[in-house]
């Protein structure tokens, strides 16, 4: 007699990026499919002296230095919250459990930007979220159509990307961002802003966090050191309005007691270090020519055939092709060429998904193998 | 207008122990509370050299060479899992996190025994359970028992702490595993096994787990690197039949993508040292003169007034006060005296909980402030 699983378990979608990212492991494939940072960007791990007195078990909201370095540094990008209210997280994957956990029943309404990142869009599925997706224009979601759907379905929460967004590069401007603020404040509808790719910025700084706009509603803010400093120690942060932060602490502490500590202490000394400016400068520079390489190879190989914006942040390009066709189905053919993407259908709350679109990192593969690469898609589309 | 949570935020209970803790950070507070290992047995963190590898994202299984070293480990004490069916989590609290997703929606009946572990009380309760407490005696819970119960309610799991338990100190012995595993395979019911102090023995290694004893039913078995390794690392790992681990996979994925891979390669280094069995000797004498020291205490200030069975592992005291009493009242005025101790009471998934129980932890306190804290409990408990 097989075990009698929970009900959420039937709505646990094996990833299409874990397959992906399986099948990118084979030698000589060129993946443009995760989003991983560029690995010579990433700081050395050798001569980590450690303080003996995180061997021991910590607190469930972080080490009170790395708090307080952190809502230093939210301060510094327009977002006042003084460290009690900020909970270290192991990773900001971590902080979409919570988050879901917090207010996901079966059949909950929700919102969130179609398309929308994907591993977000499966945590609450899992959890049953019935999720209303808000087609993601140039500068954002309509503020107006927002406060419609808030109105007429009653959500939980609305969960944005406004700055850099996976998959699509768009971000917010300030004056978006404060009609979405009083659009959640009028409709008294909690913001779920995460906001790893915020330092990954290529033209000046993002604007300030929608979360800082906010005068009524309650929110969680989000970010991670995943994206412009170590991926591999997973971790992340988020702050949060008091009566969101009190019940996220209590889940968090069920989830795994507290995050490990060797981790935050590292992030504590890039926080702290006289060198991150100069290191993040040195990093955006790495990745604004990535960016303009893979651009550059984008337009040889794929301009007659896609169109997209220029990201000015984050990771990705996010590719329409001019003849719409199914890209899922393309998928297998591209591996069996030796090249990867994320097929843009997964990222799309509704079903069936817009037709035509791909998701391709340009921050790992090297600009030569990025070249190989787009050249392998484009006679892929063409053939 | 205030945010709609999820109907589970009603079931999430303020850790109690939590409180404790918090409570027993004023100084000159001598804390039985918590579960901390001797500080004195930690490793030093300094002169640590990762490979730069680990820095970018890993598996979600985690480190294929830890897997490896895992299920290594895991013949030795009579586990035989390959290293393909071995999952690093971030803490054995995560297990519990998962294993409730896997198989707990709202009024499932599970097993537990009575009393249990505490924070996996709360996380099943959190997701719904129907927690069913089989009474816990010397030699484990009774397998008749557990076979009845197993056939009218139709539990979804068993949750077991058969080696050296929290709270009690319990060993089940070689037949009684045999017989438990025996009523599981009968019942066809899933053995949820959770194996924290086994390293933490003074009189020998502990029995085969029950998983190992298993012919028919589904299984998960976890263990932690907290308990004689590093608390602050936050690593563990489960390892799973076949129908199991395909899910449990998919929701660590979803719950943090993958567990920091600077722990895990402090575990490796740790499963790998040439001088691990050493330290494992020598932490197990520090712990056992340790009892040694607080049964001597125990005895000399409370002998008169409770009752205790000598444990062979783990870190706790599981004392009755002959008179029974209400202990959770006692506890404000233990931590006016600065004494504390976690009330039996919320280790017992029935209510009314039995009273006059007091869990009280051996390993953290100095044996002269252990000393100092006992004559303090017992001055309490006869004033």
């Amino acid at each position: 007699m097989a075990p009698t699983f929970s009900e959420r378990i039937a709505r646990l979608e094996p990833s299409v990026v874990r397959e992906i990212l399986a099948a990118a492991q084979a030698p000589g494939v060129i993946s443009f499919a995760g989003g991983l940072p560029a690995p010579e960007s990433l700081p050395s791990l050798t001569g980590l002296d450690v303080p003996s007195a995180y061997a021991q078990y910590g607190a469930t909201e972080g080490e009170p230095r790395l708090r307080e370095a952190i809502s230093r540094y939210l301060s510094t990008i327009g977002l006042e919250c003084p460290p009690a209210r900020v909970l270290v997280l192991s990773g900001s994957q971590q902080g979409i459990d919570l988050v879901a956990k917090l207010f996901v029943d079966v059949g909950a309404p929700i919102i969130t930007e179609s398309p929308t990142y994907l591993a977000a869009l499966q945590v609450f599925r899992l959890f049953g979220a019935a999720v209303h997706g808000l087609p993601l224009g140039d500068e954002g979601v309509d503020p107006d159509a927002l406060g419609r759907v808030a109105r007429a379905r009653r959500p939980r929460f609305c969960y944005l990307v406004p700055t850099y967004q996976n998959p699509t590069g768009v971000s917010y401007g300030v004056s978006s961002r404060q009609a979405v603020a009083r659009a959640l404040d009028e409709a008294a509808l909690p913001l779920f802003e995460d906001d790893p790719y915020r330092e990954v910025s290529f033209d000046g700084d993002g604007p300030r966090p929608i979360a800082s706009h906010l005068e009524r509603a309650s929110w969680v803010y989000q970010s991670s050191f995943s994206k412009v400093f170590l991926p591999g120690i997973r971790l992340g942060f988020l702050a949060a309005s008091p009566d969101l932060f009190v019940p996220l602490v209590r889940l968090k502490q069920a989830a795994d007691l507290h995050s490990n500590r060797v981790s935050q202490w590292l992030a504590l000394s890039e926080l702290e270090s006289p060198e991150r400016a100069a290191r993040l400068d040195a990093l955006r520079s790495v990745y604004r020519h990535k960016r303009d390489t893979f651009q550059a190879s984008l337009t040889k190989h794929l301009g007659a055939l896609a169109e997209w914006h220029t990201p000015n942040g984050g990771l990705f390009f996010w590719i329409r092709l001019k003849t719409p066709r199914d890209v899922v189905s393309l998928l297998p053919k591209a591996i069996e060429r030796g090249v990867v993407f994320v097929p843009g259908d997964v990222c799309f709350p509704e079903a069936p998904a817009p037709a035509g679109y791909l998701r391709l990192n340009f921050s790992h593969a090297t600009p030569e193998a990025a070249d190989e690469g787009l050249g392998r898609l484009a006679a892929l589309l063409r053939g």
